[in-house]
């Protein structure tokens, strides 16, 4: 397929870099904004250029911010000690939409994966390790997911820390609010068999 | 959902606004441009301002071209008298991958929509008329998709055009080349049987 402008030819395939689109898509969008005002377009590539230009790394927890230390890591009301440690900023989201965690957060910017070539090094491992071994550090909660990367990093993480007073959790892994027993997999099922609450418990959620 | 970055989130508002794309895939595509090099960010935001800045339409045909007169346009081995009439670029791709047209295009722009509100005037009607007036002009494709839009704007150039001499054809509509009888809808089925051809002219193709 080859486009009538060079232009149009060098977006679609700058477009189509982009994860799960295709040059098909790739150059429905580029049409769209062809045909839309070409203030849009500007203020996207000006967006994007900013976005990588001036975001920065919060210096304690790793997550995005627009200052040295992000206002997670600010907020004097938190409590540094209780450590939630997880792989990228999404999770970061999804933890603060529940409104129940106080702590700080510990991006670790990726998983352990000797398939795709990282190993320990390549995260922000050591700076955990650094925070764990400090004396107001009480609780690190492992919150990567739990795919085989994931379990990877969850054990190394815990080996290097088994020998130290704090306290290591995770997420109970268990039936989703609202799941009905007979739709659910057999394995989740098990597990919150196993892993089942005093009644009493269950109550004051 | 706040983003930890006034940049991320800005990046994240203007991705959202392509088709198709929401504030959960805008934020993965986001995210995904941080982690990747800066200057891939930087290459896609240059080519998103070249191509509204640089990008123009062949005078002709109406067609996105980098050219004031584009490569089809002025290629004298094709026949400037036989005009295939699309509504836009991704149309002058489909026929032009079939690699069996010679002749000129006309790109409208759109199709006549009164519930859009896009009228006769809007579209690059009066430049087709113009060009119907030619003497060399001796067929005139009408190559629209056949929803309502399509069929009234086939409609309205058939009307300014019948009482020419110029010779107003549409592409056949048929079964598939491949497809079998017993999956094909009614409608096409039908209408293949009506415009049924001699078994000699299929042979030829």
């Amino acid at each position: 397929m080859e486009l009538p402008s060079k232009y149009l030819e060098n977006a679609v395939n700058e477009i189509s870099k982009l994860p799960g689109i295709g040059r098909k898509t790739a150059l429905r969008l580029a049409l769209f904004l062809l045909k839309s005002p070409p203030q849009n377009s500007l203020n996207l590539a000006e967006s994007l250029t900013h976005l990588v230009q001036h975001t920065q790394f919060c210096k304690r927890c790793h997550n995005l911010s627009d200052l040295e230390i992000c206002g997670i890591c600010s907020n004097p009301k938190r409590d540094a000690g209780l450590i939630c440690v997880v792989e990228d900023v999404r999770d970061v989201l999804a933890v603060e939409n529940t409104n129940l965690f106080r702590g700080h957060y510990h991006v670790l910017g990726g998983l352990i994966s000797p398939m795709e070539g990282i190993g320990p090094s390549q995260l922000k491992l050591e700076s955990l390790f650094e925070k764990a071994g400090q004396p107001d550090t009480h609780e690190i909660i492992l919150a990567l997911n739990a795919t085989m990367e994931g379990d990877t990093t969850n054990f190394y993480i815990y080996r290097r820390l088994q020998n130290t007073p704090i306290k290591i959790s995770t997420f109970a892994r268990g039936l989703a609010v609202g799941d009905q027993l007979e739709y659910t997999d057999e394995v989740t099922l098990g597990r919150s068999l196993l892993n089942r609450i005093p009644f009493e418990q269950s109550m004051k959620n």
